[in-house]
């Protein structure tokens, strides 16, 4: 297959890279030149989108959001070929991809709603989770690129939509948790229960989740260093949010969460790994966590 | 060993049994005179709790509270022989366990504070979690006890209050994780999403948890029977924010989701499972749940 990846950030590089390892004709596009080129060092195709597009068999779009995603297929798509194939990847409200869907399919082009999760060493891995929903044409077109991308898929209905409101749903539940995460081990610590104990013990308990587990050793080690930013959840509590209030459903907990990950942007930590929220509870009570921010 | 269980409730009766079973002399003190009846024809060991307080080498206290907490103590201590132990299962604030257990010292009594986990199921199986905390004594006297009852012990430093502080952690996340499983679940209905589709594909995702995993079915078969009740967060979600105000920590989660069990309760559903915060939800987005409850 001949792939273009657009958006060669802390997702798309990694999956850029597991297309590669998996034989496939591979194109890396970014507003960063210089990542364009050391993409093109491990092997990338030459050429830019615009002459290449007609050539694709698969388009993998991996950029920030909604905006971006309209951005790159209103250029996209009157180039591609007929029967190819958008995988569309960014994190994005599940009406936005049936409009995207609609588009494409009225060009001739297939459209995967394909949120992914994993985080950027599974990306690059190729073992990354996609939720993915779309016509069978569309996955059928896609399934080269899923497999060299993705260790699961799941196949979650034949509209556009459905795959983007799974990952709504899973992002509401790691920021509530990730959020949950900083305000129990900062709790513990008013009571001389050190978050390395607390970690321990409740990894063992009916309080687990997986972010607990994936982001506490963060707080125990003092480790800021952004496996994903305290301003992704300012973007995806964000969509959640849009669309609850669409609905008419109220997200206490979610909006929450969202304003506790303000709080840790507007106070300087933005592109801290997420685990930082850890600090503004800390903040506010006193306290200073392993590593010394207060 | 000769034990006595005072409070044969969901946990309480349970625990009883895995002593019974273990070998040991088991009394069992209930306000209920047919639910001591009824462990008495188990082989429950016969007499008031005032007749053989003296030969016991351990009570094991498992009633709602601090409050019922300390009324059994002011009744038990006086009469208990030097050397024998309390074991406290009540979730209370640290700071009751403190106390609690230097009056227990000096009437020459040993204690435990030994707030437990795990439902009613693990209690019966003699396979409950135990968060505990006291002297190395208080450990060796209550050892074998803890052998008959517990699956997992925690041994939280020499001192009451961790087993409490921790216990307090664990419920803290506990109830956050399961109110925003009902947030999640009935989000995902506002976008076509059904309960079982989320718990299906969430389950093996980022935004799973303990809670996600063992609620979300409750969810999904519309079966509210309680295994653990709504009002049970309006205690223990109570006690997290009294301990949190104590040491001026703000705890925005845990009062957002205390305020959720609130509405639950309010609203009549007091004594269902705890799963069913998620009909606050649907209720509030005039969403239909599974089994038809709104």
């Amino acid at each position: 297959m001949r792939v273009g990846v657009i958006g060669l950030g802390s997702m798309g590089y990694g999956m850029a890279q597991s297309l590669l390892r998996a034989g496939h004709q591979t194109h890396g596009f970014d507003i960063d030149s210089e990542t364009v080129s050391r993409f093109r060092a491990e092997g990338g195709a030459a050429g830019t989108l615009s002459e290449v597009a007609s050539d694709l068999n698969c388009a993998v779009i991996v950029v920030l959001n909604d905006a971006q995603t309209r951005t790159v297929l209103d250029d996209l798509l009157p180039r591609m070929s007929r029967g190819s194939v958008v995988i569309s990847c960014a994190t994005v409200p599940p009406a936005f991809a049936r409009e995207m869907a609609a588009r494409a399919e009225s060009a001739g082009v297939h459209y995967l709603d394909a949120p992914i999760s994993g985080g950027a060493v599974k990306a690059a891995a190729g073992a990354l989770s996609i939720m993915a929903s779309g016509s069978a044409a569309a996955f059928e077109a896609a399934q080269p690129a899923l497999d060299a991308m993705a260790e699961s898929v799941f196949t979650l209905g034949d509209e556009a939509g459905a795959g983007s409101a799974m990952k709504a749903i899973n992002q509401l539940l790691v920021g509530v948790h990730i959020a949950a995460m900083g305000e129990a081990m900062t709790f513990g610590m008013t009571q001389g229960v050190d978050p390395g104990q607390t970690l321990e013990v409740i990894s063992k308990c009916a309080g687990t989740s997986w972010a607990f587990e994936n982001r506490g050793p963060h707080v125990v080690e003092g480790d800021y260093a952004p496996a994903s930013a305290v301003d992704i959840w300012l973007k995806d509590l964000g969509i959640v949010l849009d669309i609850a209030r669409s609905a008419r459903f109220p997200a206490p907990l979610t909006a929450t969460a969202f304003q506790q990950f303000v709080a840790a942007s507007g106070s300087g930590l933005g592109r801290e790994d997420d685990a930082a929220v850890a600090k503004v509870y800390a903040r506010n009570a006193g306290l200073t966590l392993p590593g010394g921010d207060a």
